[in-house]
């Protein structure tokens, strides 16, 4: 009999304690970061190995309308648009009214939106392996219709829990046995994804170390950590699910210092979270107000935001279409932006305490700038988000990293970002910055991530690119 | 002008770094719990004095008819059961569907209740401050209508947001704004309250130290964590919240060794968030099946679980009634119960991953037996909660720590429950548990207690207990 995934980790324990942390680790860790040349593929010929895996799939997507849905459709009453299996995910309504500081009695906002829900937790997962005593990480070159270059570098899994339950009559999701019954885990939480686009969404994001032989098809190269600094630098090229597995990874706590207390930052954070009252409420999507739906997309009214539309899937020559399904595509491109300084000879970023209707817990860590300039167009000046224009307007000496990542390809249509990290200093940002916002240090966000709902997706991102910031120094400069 | 509270502890940084540990206050704690004398009031005087702060209050409880209920009412339509200023709580309806593992495909239970929601987080503060250069815990006499002897320790404050915001004309909540601008914060979390009768109830609890001059009236007392200690080995004497802010103290970490590292142990946690699947929805009460509503209490058709009834509170010699609310009568005493083993020299619980509707996030650690035996009577053996025997049938040498409290007297009447630490050896109770529970030490629970959501609030009474069971050995063996 199978012993339950949940325990494997824990099974056949002996009756002695051992150590808490995994001395070791961090440096390992450390170590496949300053390892630029692989065992195996160049970090020269990852393009090259992308491009080959798109050629060799010869994906097509191309946008429908919605009747030309298979499997999908509207429900009726609802409106809300899910698979007739009650597999992967719905777009529904959500209402949501949120209200500000001092104590969630100031300033109110209430609004209504489309929205993904899709309440199983996935698993997104990496190998890896070491080989020459460097640590490699198993990673995968996968098609999401999404993405707008279709392939992109994923984690070595990615799996809903329908893909990998017995309910389905085995598993077609290669090496997830991996995960299901790991033998040393190295990081394993359960993250949240877009709270302005997902309902409540989280991934199981794991690391897992194997000695086993491993039988990797072509989809699949080992890299070091220092390979994918290096590959991170570069425009979509690294997914979202695998920037927010890297951002898992307990890189050594090598810096015992900050502005706050680690106690301080945490009661930063709890008072953010009280502050903020944020109540959101499914409702049926063909009630959502401020919304119009057409026959090939359902949009903003001003345009704004983003719109749900829907795609055919082909690969290769065969005419048949391999799936159809809806996605959200953006409007317009984000910025998504850390500012940096060095406090005390210790880099901390701007991070802001962020409220999203669909966020399960009111507010997470956000990078100091998130937005899409474009929905703020029609603003004046005062009215744009914080710090906006201070990154817009950054010279290029300040700016420590910059690349364009896209969002969940699975579930986005080409939702681009510009990710950047702005070095500052005191007369552009003061320590005291406005409420919601406080100084945290890289090391201090690095140990939040052994946890859940603290930081957000895009500030996880930010801190992958970060550490590999770290260990590839800037270019730009 | 004010500053925002929530900013409050960061204002005016210097750009130094500092430690990000408040190095020597863990010692400071042990250090007080370790005195057994205090400044002031005598342990062995607390009881008089809770006795007359309650004969003082003069105070008078007695239950009355739904319809004598005043400013609340039975809202037409869903026939939930509110305050007419949507203040305070509601008794609402929940629906809930659970799935058990391997993945949330497994066995299914689905079942119907009333529950209270109160979505706004309240403070749940205890001021200290050093006396004799010992720390000192500000704890008040404080009268609960639920509370079987009405008036029991508490935390310094206890305030909802209603109470605390200036949405009603300032505050009459005494000693407040050491929470709202807090000097040094020693604990500051988000925690959840009982997941079986609230609806992702949360409350912050704080800790929190000053040097300033409090004037604090006859309800209010300084004690030591050494007296407090004392105290929890009393029936009936700390409130829940009390013991849920005790529960966060950090203790220093002097155990670096336990069965599983630190990440296996959350590895092991993930998994079962994962593994279960819990969808709770809010229905409207009057549509709850299985229970049944009479004039003065709502019940459960084979009498199970609790009862929600009505009470009016009177003080003094008035005439006058103060106030009327809703409390949910528990059905029987209940058994919260941590198994206890030594691995290793180091000390280790079993705590169980339970799945309530009323959790924000799916499961929670929970003691290794936490039921009401009552509502299993009508089962057989193999059918009810696992340990539970081995607790009941525990001989007195082995009953490390056992008292009686009552969970939160303002929304809960007369829910008693014993709780207990009970010692057990491999013969009983294997490393390796059943699916579901996992050996974790002391100071793991102690460290997860910074974070909200992992511990639940009969696992941190216990935890308080266990903390006070070091600090004074126990009276039984």
């Amino acid at each position: 009999m199978t012993q339950p995934a949940a325990t494997a980790c824990l099974a056949s324990p002996r009756a002695v304690a051992r150590s808490r942390t995994d001395r070791g680790q961090g440096d390992r860790i450390s170590l496949s970061a300053a390892i630029t040349h692989g065992a195996y593929l160049c970090t020269e010929d990852v393009r090259s190995w992308l491009a080959e895996r798109r050629l060799a799939g010869d994906f097509h997507v191309e946008r429908v309308p919605f009747d030309a849905l298979d499997q999908w459709r509207f429900e009726p009453g609802t409106g809300n648009l899910g698979h007739h299996s009650g597999r992967f995910f719905t777009i529904e309504g959500l209402h949501v009214v949120e209200r500000d500081g001092p104590h969630g009695d100031g300033p109110r906002r209430e609004w209504q939106q489309p929205v993904i829900r899709q309440p199983e937790a996935g698993i997104l997962g990496i190998l890896c392996k070491e080989f020459d005593g460097v640590l490699h990480f198993l990673m995968q070159a996968k098609m999401e219709p999404g993405n707008p270059n279709l392939v992109q570098l994923s984690p070595t899994v990615q799996a809903t829990r329908s893909n990998y339950t017995r309910a389905h009559g085995g598993t077609d999701v290669k090496l997830i046995e991996h995960f299901l019954r790991p033998e040393r885990v190295i990081a394993d939480v359960l993250q949240s994804e877009q709270g302005s686009w997902f309902f409540r969404k989280v991934n199981r994001n794991m690391i897992v170390e194997t000695v086993d032989e491993i039988e990797a098809d072509d989809d699949f190269q080992w890299l070091t950590l220092g390979q994918i600094a290096a590959l991170l630098h570069e425009d979509l090229t690294v997914n979202m699910n695998a920037r927010s597995v890297l951002s898992c990874l307990p890189f050594p706590d090598s810096m015992p210092e900050a502005l706050f207390s680690d106690t301080q930052l945490l009661s930063w954070f709890t008072g953010e979270r009280s502050r903020h009252d944020v109540r959101a409420r499914r409702i049926p999507l063909s009630s959502v107000c401020g919304w119009k739906q057409g026959p090939e997309s359902i949009e903003h009214e001003e345009g704004r935001y983003f719109k749900a539309v829907a795609v055919a899937v082909r690969a290769g020559n065969r005419e048949r279409v391999q799936w159809t399904q809806p996605l959200f595509e953006a409007v317009g491109v984000g910025v998504v932006a850390f500012l940096l300084r060095d406090i005390g000879g210790v880099p901390h970023v701007l991070v802001h305490a962020r409220a999203d209707g669909g966020f399960l817990d009111t507010v997470e860590l956000a990078p100091t700038v998130q937005c899409t300039p474009r929905n703020y167009a029609h603003l004046s000046a005062v009215d744009r988000p914080p710090f906006l224009d201070l990154v817009l307007n950054a010279p290029l000496s300040r700016i420590r990293y910059e690349a364009v990542h896209s969002e969940e390809g699975g579930r986005f249509l080409n939702a681009n970002s510009r990710y950047l990290v702005v070095d500052t200093n005191d007369t552009q940002t003061p320590l005291n910055p406005p409420p919601g916002y406080a100084w945290a240090s890289l090391a201090q966000l690095t140990a939040l991530t052994r946890h859940g709902h603290y930081l957000n997706v895009e500030a996880r991102t930010l801190l992958a690119c970060l550490n590999a910031t770290a260990a590839q120094p800037r270019g730009g400069a």
